[in-house]
């Protein structure tokens, strides 16, 4: 059973490494050679964690959305949607360093996916479950009737996802200008111009 | 005379070869064989138009931006914001096969900069001026008293702008979800969530 443990602990670090060579020197610079070099292994013991270079950028790739699924997974949600919405958000976005290079080395792999079937095929599939938070979003707005009446939901859903993966990559290219305080206070804004103005809201409130 | 032109038109042709191999198979595919197969050319004639290697990807990324740029010149302006906004913000969007092949080769340049400072450079200025093109959005709908009073204008400049860049990755990576028709009522919605309500904006017009 540890040696399990071991085993799967070893993958995560290989694919910290990999992470860290795409951000240093890029996704195709990612070679299993300065890879290793990264995780201070040798070459020939990396076969021993993962078969193939493909399997291993498959995994590395994978863990970015693992760990940001994850973390939403862990969010102590108050019930309250202007507070848990802004939580939610934030750990999609580059907020912090780590988060930032989880960012850096997705992007690398959304545009590898543009002439690679196989990754496509899994950025397809997260970018689904990334959609599906807006959904819940613009749902959950229109059912506690937090949502300014009259709004068209698909276009909602799209706007609010959109802002999101700029501010993102924003955030990664300009990091002095796009910092974690003004990509918070533009998700909030955005949030609070879907919703019934202010006044009607707290309203709502005092009601409950 | 004639033969400047025609070498300049040549240099087109290769960038326009290289924006090809980008999108069939990725940016760090693009060798100068490649690139030649591509464009008809002998390897060995290749060096006729461009001396190194960079020097042709750097003049591939530049060309994206040049034929914003040079699109953007062209439009014919009403002096009407709610109608010009959207025709600027339209030659930015991938709303067409073309532009979104100029967006896919922005998109790969853009991952490859992280890790190249001379391509970051480039970036970086490219980057300043499509915020000026925000700033100019917010400052236009300010002077002509179209705004919604009280707006924290540094949060609405980021956050059309974010949002902007995020449609155009969407619609790259999802053009039968992130549709032309899509990005334009996205577009609308969000500049008219920027003015006063359209009761104002009707009476404002029947005074001016």
């Amino acid at each position: 059973m540890p040696k399990i443990v071991d085993h799967e602990k070893q993958r995560e670090k290989v694919a910290e490494a990999t992470w860290r060579v795409i951000q240093k020197m890029g996704l195709d610079q990612a070679s299993v050679r300065n890879i290793a070099d990264e995780a201070g292994l040798s070459v020939g013991s990396m076969r021993h964690y993962f078969s193939t270079h493909s399997e291993l950028l498959f995994y590395a790739m994978k863990m970015v959305s693992d760990r940001v699924g994850k973390r939403i997974a862990n969010i102590a949600f108050s019930g309250d949607l202007l507070t848990d919405i802004p939580l939610l958000v934030d750990e999609i976005l580059p907020t912090d360093e780590e988060k930032r290079l989880e960012m850096e080395v997705w992007f690398a792999f959304v545009v590898k996916s543009l002439s690679d079937k196989d990754l496509a095929k899994y950025r397809t599939v997260v970018d689904d479950e990334l959609r599906t938070i807006f959904v819940e979003i613009m749902d959950g707005l229109t059912a506690k009737n937090l949502a300014e009446p009259g709004l068209d939901i698909e276009i909602e859903i799209e706007r609010f996802y959109a802002l999101i993966d700029g501010l993102a990559i924003h955030a990664v290219l300009r990091p002095e200008k796009v910092t974690a305080d003004l990509m918070r206070k533009a998700v909030y804004r955005h949030l609070l111009s879907l919703c019934l103005p202010a006044a009607e809201l707290n309203a709502k409130k005092e009601q409950t």
